[in-house]
């Protein structure tokens, strides 16, 4: 059971002692610096701990630093949030949450994208390939994933503007180019890699939590109509590329050990490399808002490929990983209609529109509409830990040029 | 006319004063710095020029500061290379390119890959796609790319592991782990982005030269086997994401103007944003040896796409630039035979093996082999200026983990 601590933790606050997520902020006037949330604060921490490893506007230093330092600083911070004589020397690092400004929180190295939710994947193939089979032939074999733009990770708050492109709308020859109609969300969870490795070298899925720093949301944002266009046989390119949102608070691994579960029984064999003897489902309950009005809670433990099989996966082939590393899981689906992570899925690609509490409907995103996903996971006994959230609203295409 | 310079440049040297490539070296005992070749030496720019931008490992301080700051350096090196005053205090700033270590020559922001030859792609196409339209529909719209791994982009000289990976052998149900089978090069050109643009803004395909700094030859080593069995439905991953190289020389857009040519006549009407003023072609001249024998010359020119096109594509959905961007141009294949910038092309598939003047015969790479691509560009006058080379040797692949 974890101690009291001397700074006031509201009940229900997504961030108690057993949460400690990590981020940057920039104070009133104050250049950028990480940070740990606790309750409603947030504490200074090259400040409260004397490290100028964390007087730096990113992550990164303190990721390449490898997980016995993150476990040796977590515990530092129990510590010092704990015990009472701390207070007097640690108050002046603490900032009222609402007063800092929260800022992306690391540096991004390399970006991919997974497509690691079974339900989403087969609803997709039910919609763009309808007669045939769901999933494409590889896909109970191996995690399916890509690479997306690192530049345009954003953080949480990020206006988004509706992207410009080429299309063909349906039925008509010839391509035109505007803004997208099918502006979509998708509802992920990603994974913030902290220790690289060396090019031709292998993460084992067993060594995930020596690699892997932490979770946080992510709302990769996607235009339909462009991704239709231009996808095959390269894959999702300009669809994607033009923002992807990022929500600013790291949770740490090690404040997710209640939240590990097994993942959904597997109905094709794995290969060696993907067999893990540890439980990495997570035990992640998203929530997704438009407007205020929540249309979907995505359950990541429906997720088939788990982060150590995806990140086993990333670098079975060789491939070196560098700190700041990035990866999200694809869009959470779970198996019922309002468990469905992306727009596409819950108005089956514009056919069913979906009608909010408002009264207006929707099938894609419009000017002017806010998005925001949150989630909780077990904490230790009866507390629920959160990772806040990432939200972004859409505003209109800005000129052709 | 260039006047002659002090340092002696032999005849027929890729490095004559026209070209003045820009590198990283590392000179026995000392740190990395920013050098330019010039015919068997390498001037270090922070002691010849004073300039501290150039005491740094890589060339992105430089690449940020923009064209009228490229345009200026190169005038003041032309300066100083052919004011014989200059000699004295200036040659000991040159090194011996023999003497020098050579290393990746800027650090990759994001890194993308496009599939701008159609004669490649059409070979391609007709490879996998056998009776159907060879050129997806898209394909003379729009100039298909996709993201790659800037993590793993290295230096021309570095060992290239066979990359391990899961395949599924044709007429067999279960796939596979093990190391490629079919490791294959890609004959490519690359761009290096200067100058980086906010979040929500385009470049003008006219406006290519104010962003993109210089041009290198680029061996995107990929891994057929690998490729076929994941890139469907979201592209490449794995096949391409083990190794990248590069050459060490990064060619500036002003040593390319007697380069530029039209491109090839379109046979698509182009949207606007990719109706090109300025003629972006460029008649670089490709040769690629496997282990020192000539098998293919890929002609430039023959390329659909222009390297303006492919920014502003990439660009057109309001995706950001930062310094260190790189793009390169997909494989680069001539409509000859002998043109073709891919092993894969060059013996259809591995149903025409190539035979080697030694005899041997190849279909794709076999451990030990030896891949060099070299390039030439018409300079001004008679002269033509060269890229160096980017070079790579496949070792085995490790061990199983």
């Amino acid at each position: 059971m974890t101690p009291d601590s001397w700074v006031p933790i509201p009940d229900g606050s997504p961030f108690p002692l057993a949460n400690l997520p990590y981020g940057v902020f920039a104070p009133a006037g104050g250049p950028p610096r990480v940070g740990v949330a606790v309750g409603d604060h947030v504490l200074d921490l090259a400040r409260a701990l004397g490290d100028d490893t964390f007087a730096r506007p990113s992550l990164n230093a303190f990721l390449a630093q490898g997980r016995s330092r993150w476990q040796r600083v977590r515990a530092d911070l129990l510590d010092l949030l704990t015990d009472p004589a701390c207070r007097a020397e640690a108050a002046p690092a603490l900032h009222r949450r609402a007063d800092v400004r929260l800022l992306l929180p690391f540096e991004a190295a390399d970006y991919v994208d997974f497509y690691a939710s079974e339900h989403h994947a087969a609803n997709i193939g039910r919609m763009l390939r309808p007669g045939q089979e769901p999933l494409t032939p590889q896909w109970k074999h191996l995690p399916i994933g890509y690479h997306g733009r690192a530049g345009t990770l954003v953080v949480s708050g990020t206006d988004i503007t509706r992207p410009r492109g080429q299309t063909r709308p349906p039925g008509t020859g010839a391509p035109t180019v505007g803004p997208s109609r099918k502006l979509d969300i998708e509802a992920e969870v990603g994974f913030v890699v902290g220790t690289g490795t060396p090019l031709g070298t292998s993460v084992g899925v067993d060594d995930f939590a020596d690699h892997v720093f932490g979770v946080c949301l992510v709302n990769d944002w996607s235009a339909r109509d462009l991704q239709a266009w231009e996808y095959v046989p390269l894959g999702p390119f300009l669809a994607k590329s033009f923002a992807t949102s990022v929500s600013p608070w790291i949770v740490p691994l090690d404040a997710l050990s209640a939240a590990r579960t097994p993942p959904p029984t597997r109905t094709e064999p794995l290969q060696e490399y993907l067999r893990d003897g540890a439980d990495w489902g997570l035990d992640l309950s998203l929530e997704v808002r438009l407007n205020g009005h929540l249309v979907a809670r995505p359950p990541f433990t429906a997720m088939y490929w788990t982060p150590a099989q995806m990140l086993a996966h990333l670098t079975v082939n060789g491939a070196s990983l560098r700190p700041g590393d990035f990866y999200a899981s694809g869009t959470v689906s779970g198996p019922e209609p309002g468990q469905r992570g992306s727009l596409m899925e819950l108005s089956w690609n514009g056919a069913q529109p979906l009608t909010l509490p408002d009264g207006t409907t929707r099938t894609f995103l419009e000017d002017g509409d806010e998005v925001t996903i949150t989630a909780t996971a077990p904490g230790p006994g009866v507390t629920r830990i959160g990772f806040g959230e990432v939200t972004g609203r859409v505003t209109a295409a800005g000129e052709a040029r």
